[in-house]
């Protein structure tokens, strides 16, 4: 299959640590850019005619097989039905399907007081601008995201790989909303500790 | 901390390719025997109070740090509220959070036409017989299932590597529904291709 990057196009902010939220026709690509290099994404997927229905991480493993998708893998919703395809990927490919988006029980643990930004209340408030409301947050998509698995399973935390300007391209199989959230985490290093804007751009 | 093991206690069925919920009180103790030893018991729990917390694989993985628990760790919910612990483990610890329940999209890429049995339904009709009524499938804890992760992030389906009459015994850190299905997958071997019933014990 054919994937044609088609002009003209305008590059959109991803605020830091903030979220947005996008609608995203079928057949559309969208490319997410890690402006600075060391900002993990997090992404989610639903489609635009049923927010029941979205972007699986744990179906997504049981498809392709994989921790990590690549160029080529077809990710899918919780029906299991192609819903992004990663046509073009510019970093090293490290990115994560294993940890649940931040939220305030998060930086609660942490030894934050008070309240914090974070990447679940950036969701709901992303899609509540488009008038929509979830009642549970899906697994992310963490684009650029470090989680070295090590030989006995062991997980960790650390800064992306990837640097200014790479980006990932996602082929839209269905119409959808997506939703980025530049993640505020600056507690545990996965932004390097400085959390920064990102970009998306629309083809 | 001391999890006693206090008689007396009754060994209910999980009947071959079919789902139980049970009651579990705070501080009891259920314990899941893999009676014929290559029986997948995908496994979720809910608070009793408020069945939109639950058990999360994603949010569990965050804090264990590791792919899969072992004795002692702390399982928690969507909240990061520790929900279950691993207190006991008779098996190698071979365990699974990285795959969805099979459901009656899966079956059908699989080939099978008809219905087919899934733990998806099992989740939402053994529940039904509580008179509850949920959303959406959390990500299971897959008991005793067999998924090799590869050094390059590969992952297969592989028969259980436990011997008929292991167990792993889970502390209830909240009162809490859990519901267990004995997987009906007999298209790919993640049951040894025969699935058979399993059991459990309340402490």
């Amino acid at each position: 299959m054919d994937y044609p990057i088609s002009a003209p196009h305008t590059i959109e902010c991803i605020p830091a640590r903030q979220g947005v939220a996008v609608h995203i026709k079928k057949g559309r690509t969208v490319r997410v850019i890690n402006t600075h290099g060391k900002q993990v994404v997090d992404t989610w997927a639903f489609n635009a005619n049923d927010v029941g229905e979205f972007l699986s991480m744990e179906h997504t493993r049981a498809s392709i097989l994989k921790l990590v998708p690549g160029v080529g893998d077809v990710l899918v919703s919780n029906r299991r039905s192609p819903i992004l395809t990663i046509i073009d990927d510019t970093t090293p490919g490290v990115h994560d399907t294993l940890m649940a988006a931040c939220d305030i029980h998060r930086y609660r643990q942490l030894g934050v007081e008070g309240y914090h930004e974070n990447c679940a209340d950036n969701l709901t408030r992303a899609l509540s601008t488009l008038g929509i409301s979830i009642t549970e947050t899906p697994s992310p998509l963490n684009l650029f995201m470090n989680v070295p698995v090590a030989e006995d399973g062991a997980l960790s935390f650390k800064a992306p790989t990837s640097e200014p300007g790479q980006y990932v391209s996602l082929y839209a199989e269905m119409d959808l909303i997506a939703v980025f959230s530049a993640c505020p985490q600056d507690v545990v290093p996965v932004n390097d500790m400085v959390p920064m804007e990102a970009h998306y751009a629309i083809f």
